[in-house]
């Protein structure tokens, strides 16, 4: 069993965190709001007063946090993991960041000793709960492997795709797909009520054939209902995306469908919907169609 | 066990009118090209000498014909369903057709006793083949039920969604979202491969996660080895995504991703890939990404 | 001097036909509200009661109407042009209809010895009111050369472009680059007052270089004082826009950003501002910034 | 008569120095290759022989570089001009850059007493020969009198239009609008070619109405004939598309057309069409429709 660290217990990082305990190691939390860290702790987790505390004693620390800055205060800053973590420390980010800034952590840990893994998971809050998530890992052939007990100790899918920072590359694509196939559904849903079509029926026959998918059968119902609780907020879909067209822009390859979307995201964030789940794509759909309920 | 006239054996058609054959059903062919014609005979059907013939003695005719005015033509012609059908045959139009010309067709065939069902599917050859086609029907409840049992034989989702018309509606839908997923995987993976990121490892962790879909679960792996032979036709994707942005047009639905992915896939046929199966839509991102192999 | 059947006196029509008046014509015309008519006649033209009344002793029949059906009905029905018009009598068609519909019209009025023209015109009301329209016109070369007198009197740009029909092929490619300019001002304008930039020196400077255009220089004033009475009304634009995109689909033409705008412009007006002027695009760039006035 | 350090001599500043020159102000050139400074000392001007020499006796600084990189090494570097620029000097940067660069630029060199001016012009190759240019100027209100008559010397509209920054604000909105209305212009012509219309007579007449523009004046006929030598390189317009987006995205403005173009002009380059001139844009709509020649 390890000591593990544990970064960020927000909507996805409390209920992996909750798993590594369940498991029998010894997790020490770390949270912005000190509620979730009590959660972790009546759960018999541990709580560490800050970063420095939470990461000195660690075998592993893994990071759950919103964005590239957040990670970089972590690693870089003066109680961070580079200043505190001991040499051979294994650190999972499970966060979602650029892939360059993965890669210039990774190196920047390598040269301390400390062996770098990059695991940004795919799946969502139910996922999350579930421990069912689906992990793309981007590592050392070794470091990964250390990794792994852990990483199906809260996914179901694990897969090592390549070098430092190639999870987040990996992740970058996954999130160009879900916010495409989200405004596919709703594009979908919002033509077929127009035309009178019981939505019902249509999702269940739809999800059935070449259009089924992931996101058609943990969101359509929700979507159908006009249930936009997150899950998955609209603001770090837009953050993400920013990610995946910055790449595309630097790699040269053309995403016509992909910037497309990342402009109704965006759209949908500058109107004050930044907190809701991502699927609310649907209600922008209504109103650019004259249909807002 | 029913008199089927089954007409359009083509790729979808032959495998269809294959499986009520086994079913044990007496199937009368008709088909362009006499080859298709021929294997059904072999596989214990009959053969039409035309549509007249074929319909006369039925009581269900099936259509699977590429486009609407093919149906027009078997409905309203001279020796087409109207004229020779027995009042109270079904007819089940499997093709995929403009739900305003399917709303027509029940409407002339009602007035002269025959019962329209529409009944286009989704699932591409593969399903075809094995029986496990997604369905999404329209048309009166008997008539429906009528039909359920035949569309059972070659399907696994069989789904009334509505009035006559609706089963055309529901599949406008699929193929929006349906090019949009292909349009999707494409833009991934190529930015995947400039990243000289493993697309094999990066499809199955994608697959488990939110991204997940049937396209990327039956599409991925030809897509990967750039195999495009049909399946399904950009030819008839073009068509199809012509009604959906004419339908959503119609009801002043936004359909912003469908009438981009609609130019995208107009734009790999003009350039004369429209025999080629629709995730050849992969090969326009890698030319327009100037990565063409 | 001519006598000329001036069919359509709308915020387009009513001017151009004042022109002709003034030039010294027999102007005879029908409209389908009174008022219109009441208006030419004080100027010094005549009223008809009927289309027929109006083509019977006409020389010259110009029509002015919305639609493809417009044009349509004002030719083939039993009241209309090919009943009644002399043989020789010139058809100056200066609506703004589908191509293929102009050339089957002209080759119905070939064979009944009328000489049809397609003129259909840009510039919008205050180029209607000034005599300063773009008129591009297709037809024969002697046919063309007998309506350009009149079509100078009310234009300043008269170009012969083609046969029959290649008007309207070219007004569709203008109605194409005009909503996407629009769009495109509308787009830079939002974005200039988010930076809280002087808009009106942004104008003045951004249309004396390549960004220069006339929807700069017509649209911008009434545009930064969100001033949308037409004008050209969106309801029109719309239905122009799906000629062109209708077309390019026949063509196998790649239309991009055509029909990107195409979108916006049928969004605008499902959303209920069918009756504003084009340039109101402006409005749903700020409803989708979060930025509605 | 002031003493100018002109650096950046390529197609944009090598006539605008020439301009200089000749209005009989002291002209001291630097730029990479020599050839372009022989030119401006054949002219009448002088040859620094690195960045400290030509800004160390001047007046007047004006930069004219590719990027913001660029002006930030001028500015910034040992040998730059905060290191060696006389307190008073008035720095005129005409490049085109970001306008958050822009800011911090001012600020740095106002801390050292130097005047900046954020000048970046519009027009193209032709407008800088014929001293015509477009120029958006953001600055302090004496620092922009001072300049002024330097930039009318070289352009013809020079107008203020906001404090530091503001300048490259509209800059980036202008380079926004002249892609998207290439773009528009190219779509236009092929689909009038697809239709065999003859495009001149069409360009003639599509000036004359609201289609009109100076894109349409300017490079009409070079996209009829495919000459596509620039003038304004893809590579650098796909430079100020990626400043505009991102600006865009900052501020949240939704620019769809805007984002459209920027994906169409990346993909340009990524196919190797980096040197043409940014009216190449039709060649890739003639690809995409199957129309390259």
């Amino acid at each position: 069993m390890s000591t593990i660290a544990f970064i960020g217990l927000g909507i996805m990082g409390g209920p992996m965190a909750a798993h590594l305990v369940d498991a029998g190691h010894d997790v020490v939390g770390h949270n912005l709001s000190r509620l979730a860290v009590d959660v972790l702790v009546e759960r018999g987790g541990r709580a560490a007063t800050d970063t420095a505390d939470a990461v000195r004693e660690a075998d592993v620390v893994i990071t759950m946090v919103p964005d590239s800055p957040d990670v970089e205060a972590l690693v870089f800053s003066e109680d961070g993991i580079l200043a505190h973590a001991k040499p051979g420390t294994l650190h999972i980010d499970c966060s979602t960041i650029r892939p360059d800034v993965a890669r210039r952590i990774a190196e920047a840990e390598r040269e301390r000793g400390i062996r770098p893994v990059d695991a940004p998971v795919s799946g969502g809050e139910p996922a999350a709960v579930e421990a069912t998530l689906s992990i793309m890992v981007g590592g050392a052939d070794d470091d990964v492997a250390a990794a792994r007990p852990l990483l199906e100790t809260v996914g179901r899918t694990v897969v090592h795709v390549g070098p430092s920072g190639a999870g987040q590359t990996v992740k970058a694509a996954n999130q160009l797909i879900v916010a495409g196939n989200i405004q596919l559904v709703a594009e979908a849903l919002v033509f077929l009520e127009a035309y009178g079509v019981d939505t019902e029926s249509a999702l269940e026959v739809l999800g059935g054939g070449l259009a089924g998918s992931t996101v058609l059968a943990r969101k359509g119902a929700t979507m159908r209902a006009r249930t936009f609780a997150p899950g998955f907020r609209i603001d770090l879909h837009h953050k993400d995306l920013g990610i995946v067209t910055a790449a595309a822009r630097e790699a040269g390859v053309a995403i016509p469908l992909g910037a497309h979307v990342a402009q109704l995201v965006g759209a949908l964030r500058a109107q004050g919907h930044g907190s809701l789940d991502h699927s609310a794509l649907l209600t922008q759909v209504e109103a650019l169609s004259g249909r807002a309920r």
